[in-house]
């Protein structure tokens, strides 16, 4: 059971995990060297807690420990109570779906581990957004995709802005860092993944063409801005479009990767 | 030609179309009473005008005017040039891509006008989010629908953040407001629309299945958190979901939205 422990000022020491949510330069920095990621939100800190991180805190106002008493049961973290005013002066925000956790960041997997009987990956490029990381994670999700891969660049799933957006499928869906970007997808080809690669650019196939009878799929999805880089989209096995009407840019990666998923989950 | 006049106070009363941006209830009454609304960015700015929406004035930073000045050769309207400090000051952020025009908003279209000759229609009951109105219009467009029909509390689809989001879809894509939020779908229903509803509820068909072989569409989309309203749900033709993986809650709007459409494109 998480003892609750009452906290009255913005300066107490065991408030560090959650200072200046908004920063995100500072957080990567703190997240990162002291091995924790930050939930958000009763629904998200109870999937997180469930789906086995060790938590190393909780911060809530008095009247979200309800709605958690379940969930604070279950731990011997600390659970920090404060008064709202002082959430949101610790935290640079209005935290109005109450909850916070700080969580230990787990090991990465290896790259093998993730891939082990997984059917469909999504492998993203330098998606920088932390919402459209999470966006793609939640349709991964949602259209039955087993693992997600991440380039070297790619924005952090556990990030809270993230989590949040994904409403916690970083959680549900194994997903490691892939360690070369050069091999990245000649390395998924050779352990017997077809990739097919998202792209605007010409020869490529409709979608719809592009995945159908493919066992093992990767689907590559590029960053918001630019799409795939050239090695990228040149060192899949396919490259594939979602067919558009005439004189529209693109989709945002967030609506193309839920078509891409609705696609390829059909084929 | 745009006449350039260097404005260099932020109290400067040329500036009070460009007020506190970021301040979304003072800005709904600003833009609503004075009749006006706001573009962001070279390249939705430049939209805007091309697409025939009359300037008020552009304010912008010295940097930005190569890139306009081929539209702001087609306008009277003041430029308001400043340094990127004093558009900070003004306007309550840092413009990163520079540019901002402030345009008159248009009288309403008619429903008839907006509906004539449309095969393909999005009707957006309370989506509350400017972000998830701009993406659904941008999905809407690249997918060939033909207009979007907004509930009487839908987010407003000129609010800056839904233009820039939606890369100027609202600019190509006709839209208007429904005046009665409670005969919406019959009045569809009467005007030789088949309704459908996207919905989580049970007795849906997959969306593939739903809409096969209707002429005329309208696909209906709910609000962000409780989807559709239950008097929508029932009056709605027929009542669609997207097939998802067991235990997973939704998709977002935006990828709900995408999805639905890319089908429906293709019925």
């Amino acid at each position: 059971m998480a003892e609750l422990v009452p906290v009255e000022s913005a300066d107490d020491d065991r408030l560090a995990d959650y200072r200046d949510l908004r920063d995100v330069e500072l957080r990567k920095h703190v997240e990162a060297e002291h091995g924790l990621f930050l939930a958000e939100g009763e629904k998200v800190v109870r999937r997180a807690v469930e789906a086995g991180y060790d938590a190393r805190s909780f911060l809530m106002a008095e009247r979200w420990l309800p709605g958690l008493a379940d969930v604070l049961e279950t731990t011997d973290a600390p659970c920090y109570v404060v008064s709202e005013a002082l959430a949101e002066e610790v935290t640079g925000f209005h935290v109005h779906r109450g909850a916070l956790a700080s969580l230990a960041r787990p090991p990465l997997r290896s790259l093998a581990e993730v891939l082990a009987d997984a059917r469909s990956v999504l492998v993203l490029e330098d998606i920088v957004d932390h919402t459209n990381v999470g966006a793609v994670f939640r349709s991964g999700a949602a259209m039955g995709f087993d693992a997600v891969l991440l380039a070297p660049r790619c924005a952090d799933p556990l990030y809270r802005r993230s989590i949040k957006v994904g409403m916690g499928a970083v959680f549900s869906l194994p997903w490691t860092r892939l360690p070369d970007w050069y091999a990245a997808l000649p390395t998924l080809s050779a352990r017997g993944f077809t990739t097919v690669a998202l792209t605007l650019g010409e020869h490529s196939v409709p979608i719809e063409d592009a995945v159908r009878g493919i066992g093992r799929l990767a689907l590559v999805l590029g960053s918001e801005g630019h799409g795939l880089s050239e090695r990228w989209e040149r060192s899949a096995d396919v490259r594939a479009t979602i067919p558009m009407a005439p004189g529209i840019d693109s989709l945002n990666v967030a609506a193309a990767s839920a078509v891409a998923c609705y696609v390829a989950a059909r084929r």
